[in-house]
């Protein structure tokens, strides 16, 4: 595309907004695609019965004639449309018909002409268009048309713009995707011309961000070319940008914000039952090493430390200020500590947007950027940094250190979190609340754990992005290096009614998140104990070497339901080859079925699991494995627990580790057999065959969208 | 149908079959669909130009003209088809020169004449089916043409013969079901003629069992009239009727096989971690009631109890003999028990189909039908009855009794079932081990549960049924008084391999088990942790009178997601009247949302959810609620749990009693609490917003296929 057709568009633009207009005329329509060198129906308005002859030569048969007149809206109720004109001559003929036609039925109009279109012939129906979406900005969709994309909503978005690559990728999103390859003798449709109106729609929509909505439907896709038959442009307001800082300054912040060499608890309260008090004694209790400030208008001391006034008191540096203060009084304190330059504020208190005080809301986010304070909340619980040994928190302390960090929007989430870690034992780097969002986001979050030497996985709730994009953007970096899981509220319609009565944030077409939150690599979890899971299991399983699953089992039943959900989760079962086929059937029953999954049989002693596990761990070719248990006196739980432990500790002694899961089937003494196997890096379920796959299944996902399967 | 018409069909099949051919001609189809009056295209061999017009004015224009000469294969190629004849002139005109061109081409050709016939105009196209499934039988299938149904396989099958209504009701289970309301300015298909197509379709299956499959692909269903425009009728060997007791034969035998007065142990043993002393030690330590009469060739006595060298030794009557021996001895044992009369054989020994010897296990079916011994087995663990503390298995006792039945075909699942029962204080009637089903199978058991005062919920996880009609049908009938809930292992394909390799069961298609079992009324589970938590949840529940579902919470997080999972489960959030809306609000914050979730807010005391959930309970509009508890230290968990019990139980004493389940976002206090609830009849749990709205989801469906709602 040239520089001058870009000025063209903008002009166009600018003229239909400048008219007040919210569409533009399908002559525009056509200018704008032609300038981008999306393919459209060869067309010209012809004067004559012969120039619009020549002109059918040049564009190629068949044609439609149609006749041009201001006066004339409907054409064909005045004999003013031919179609399948295949000669030069017939266009001839149809040329003055139509005129005569039209100037019998309408006798004063002016006609300027006959338009002569080329007609395309029959063809895949595919859409294109951008929308304009609320979080994400400018997307790209595509779908097949007619009753597919209409009835069953089979269309795919990315963020605009595209690839052509990622565009190609697109055509393969679709569940129908199987008509683009041709059903019914049809051949494949040409996906290279498909891809090619995408990446050009995307460019389109990113450069000229007036375009709130465009629609190429149909696109008729033929097994050479594909062309854009019809064109409807909608123009209007562009979305603002959103004001971010610079990556160093989000990293230098977030860096002082959680993990604090000083902290001040603005509100501190020796009143047992009051959240000031709360959050001093997580800070003194949890064992936090850094400097604490209480401050307080007229206490000397609180829990046995030297308050201050206000935080411009403090002699030291503050790196962060929890507040526990009514809301009214949280403009004024988050001004002096703005003075005192302390980089990051926690607004515990609620009472402002979640309960329509908007312009409360606003007062902080103005004051935040005003003085260069970061804002987490308000209406939040606050957050713990268990590397730090930091309960900067109201709710219950947590101490359990490890590599998961994870996030909410609302607070019921964040008690979920900590008890369900409590319950499992699950170690984690982080917990934080981000509650209205007025400042620090999921984006923020990210950027920060991106760099965090203590944390691997990062899983975060939340209802709705602020600025999806800016997400994306970030998400699609962090999640090649760390596994980034999201749980998504209000996915349906009910949710997402609840989720704006709630938040007073709009939800997004659940399909949309679904569609970016996969485009930028990170793992959607669809309910809350699957992200708790995912959570605690991927941080154990190494990351896997390739594709092929193995399941062993002592039980028959488990191994099917297991193969279901290996299905279920996009896990390829090995194929099994014959010399590995017969290398473990030395080691199980005549009758025990090998293949995939391996059946040892239920009565088999400690030496058979073992044999067979460690077979599966020493040969190359298997690259993750699935344990079936089933509970015998032969080989009671603990012990079949113990002997997974050794073998898994022996093979990595020689360098070799894989991911393991396991489903043990039986009396309740397999829950401490399956916590036994957990502490030592083996996901293991009792009385389930899907939770153990589903949590190797996300961790393959995440492996290959990371690009290291 | 008159039975004239009858007779003529089958005399067609007959002589296609007598002939070895597998399908019939297009002119047999046809007439087949003609005598069950299945709207096909009219046509008419005509044998002159006038014949032809005359035929054709009377089918009504536009018609298609086609030579018909035995030596003539490919009519186009010889000019021998002419399309879109809209007068009778034309007709005439293309019967002659079709004959000429025809003649021209093959010389030497014999013809016959020309056939006239009906072009139908476009419609919708729609596919009906039949096809014989092994487990199944005759089945009827219908979906929408083209590339729905074969790209998308968006298709649903029922149990033929299907009336009239069932068969209206199968155009409403596919996705694309808004195809035939009319999409892109169409009007509705004739709902009422594609019904009737698939009802005569039904019986054409039942009447005509030799017919394998039939496919009525297209179907051009217009917006009045639906016509078949093309056939296929594979014929071959019908399917064998298997044998099945009668009904009261079944109920007599299974009575006294699952609750017997005596029990004999085949293989009684003394000796510790013997299969044989574990079923004694269970059976008398289980503390039943009724007579063991322990089987041994030597011993005097076992257990303390008097040992007897045969079953034939007994002086009493025997009601059910536990196998514990040997495969190669069961035979004779089981003969003996024939000749003393024990109407039921708990097969507990493997060896048999599941190792591949085929052989043995026919033997066993013979000696059973011979002497009319129930056989369940072989391959098992055995069953437990609690209400008769019967534990008549080799696997640990269990004994809290209770109101659901639970049965595997897969061991490993069957102590999956007693460790979670164990685990959750789950009260059971029974447990019961179906391995091979060498005869008893789960419509036996169904047949058993329906009339036993002690089971309320029959849950059954199974990977084959070996006569999935004879399920289907009892299932029908029982699930109107007792939900049923299925775990259909080897749904997917590699799940049904491993299913293959371990039982030699052929897994069905799972599309086909899916319909059948809707149909049927059984609620299906898709996973294992699924089957058990409905188990155990929905015997809490009481039915609901309507579908208004609320949700009380004091997260509003919690509030989304639980709103995402009504969705999910099919619930209906109640659009919340305003006089009800007003109500709330009373209790609530003013920064509370009310609506439906009601979001009470996270500080709230007691009080506040006592108000608000006995509202809910007293309105007569509200028929369900999910109750969202957020761990605060104004209601702590136990707090919340114990308000929850009290209202409930004085709702209760009013006569008011309404499905509640409770989703609890918290610190590990919680699962006290969830505890505590479940324990009182609300299915509650920790660090979930989806297992407790999947629980009443499940309740629904039942409610709702039983006609309860």
């Amino acid at each position: 595309m040239t520089t001058a057709s870009t000025q063209d568009t903008r002009a166009i633009i600018e003229a239909a907004r400048s008219e007040g207009r919210a569409y533009l005329t399908p002559g525009e329509c056509r200018s704008i695609l032609e300038a981008y060198g999306v393919p459209v129906p060869s067309e010209r308005l012809a004067t004559s019965a012969a120039s619009a002859a020549d002109a059918a030569a040049a564009m190629g048969f068949p044609v439609v004639l149609k006749v041009v007149s201001p006066e004339i809206v409907h054409k064909t109720d005045v004999g003013g449309v031919v179609t399948g004109l295949e000669t030069a001559d017939a266009v001839a003929a149809a040329y003055e018909s139509i005129v005569a036609s039209a100037k019998k039925a309408v006798p004063n109009a002016r006609i300027d002409g006959v338009l002569v279109q080329q007609m395309v012939p029959a063809g895949r129906e595919v859409i294109v268009g951008t929308v304009t979406d609320p979080s994400f900005g400018k997307l790209v969709a595509f779908g097949i048309g007619g009753v597919l994309v209409e009835v069953l909503r089979d269309v795919v978005f990315r963020l605009a713009p595209v690839s052509k690559s990622d565009a190609a990728g697109m055509l393969d999103a679709i569940k129908a995707k199987q008509i683009l390859e041709g059903v019914r003798g049809e051949g494949p449709v040409d996906r290279a011309a498909i891809a090619d109106i995408i990446e050009k729609v995307g460019r389109i929509a990113t450069d000229l961000p007036e375009i709130l909505e465009l629609d190429l439907n149909p696109v008729l896709a033929h097994e050479k070319g594909a062309v854009a038959v019809d064109v409807r442009i909608a123009v209007g307001e562009p979305p603002t940008e959103r004001y971010r800082p610079p990556h160093a300054e989000i990293v230098t912040a977030m860096n002082r914000i959680l993990k604090p060499d000083s902290v001040a608890v603005i509100g501190a309260s020796a009143e047992a039952g009051k959240i000031g008090n709360s959050v001093m004694k997580n800070l003194i209790n949890g064992g936090y090493q850094g400097k604490i400030y209480p401050v307080h208008p007229k206490a000397e001391e609180i829990e046995g430390l030297k308050a201050y006034p206000s935080v411009k008191a403090i002699e030291g540096e503050v790196d962060c200020a929890v507040f526990a203060i009514p809301a009214q009084f949280v403009p004024g304190a988050l001004r002096e500590c703005g003075e005192k330059g302390v980089p990051g504020a926690i607004l515990i208190p609620s009472g402002f947007a979640e309960t329509g005080n908007v312009a409360a809301q606003e007062e902080l986010q103005a004051i935040g950027r005003e003085y260069n304070i970061r804002l987490m909340g308000p209406n939040i619980y606050g957050f713990y940094y268990t590397h730090k040994n930091l309960c900067a928190t109201f709710c219950t302390a947590y101490d359990v250190k490890g590599q998961v960090a994870l996030s909410s929007q609302s607070g019921g989430i964040g008690m979920a979190i900590v008890g369900f870690s409590r319950s499992a034992g699950m170690g984690v780097s982080a917990i934080v609340g981000l509650g209205n969002k007025a400042d620090i986001d999921e984006d923020d979050l990210l950027t920060f754990f991106e760099q965090d030497e203590h944390t691997q996985v990062i899983a975060q709730h939340f209802e709705d992005l602020k600025d999806g994009r800016a997400f994306a953007e970030v998400a699609s970096r962090v999640s090649k290096k760390k596994p980034i899981i999201a749980l998504k509220a209000g996915r349906t319609t009910a949710g997402a009614k609840a989720a704006s009565s709630h938040t007073g944030a709009l939800a997004g077409n659940d399909k949309v998140y679904d569609d970016i939150l996969e485009q930028a690599g990170v793992i959607r979890a669809y309910t809350l104990r699957d992200m708790l899971e995912f959570a605690r299991g991927m941080p154990e399983l190494p990351t896997p070497k390739g594709e092929n699953v193995v399941i062993i089992t002592g039980a028959g039943g488990s191994g099917v339901l297991l193969s279901d959900s290996c299905v279920d989760n996009g896990l390829t079962l090995m194929a099994m080859p014959d010399d590995l086929d017969k290398a473990f059937r030395e080691f199980i029953p005549p009758f025990g079925a090998a293949g995939n999954p391996v059946d040892i049989t239920g009565g088999e002693p400690p030496a058979t699991y073992r044999a067979t596990i460690k077979l599966a761990l020493e040969d190359e070719r298997i690259h993750s494995l699935i344990l079936g248990y089933w509970h015998t006196i032969v080989t009671p739980p603990m012990v079949f627990a113990e002997l997974v432990v050794d073998v898994v500790r022996e093979m990595k002694a020689k360098g070799i580790e894989k991911p393991i899961v396991a489903s043990l089937a039986g009396d309740v003494e397999v829950e401490e057999a399956s916590e036994h196997l957990y502490r030592h890096g083996i996901p293991s379920y009792a009385y389930s065959t899907e939770i153990p796959v589903q949590v190797l299944g996300a961790k393959y996902r995440w492996a290959r969208k990371a690009g290291l399967l």
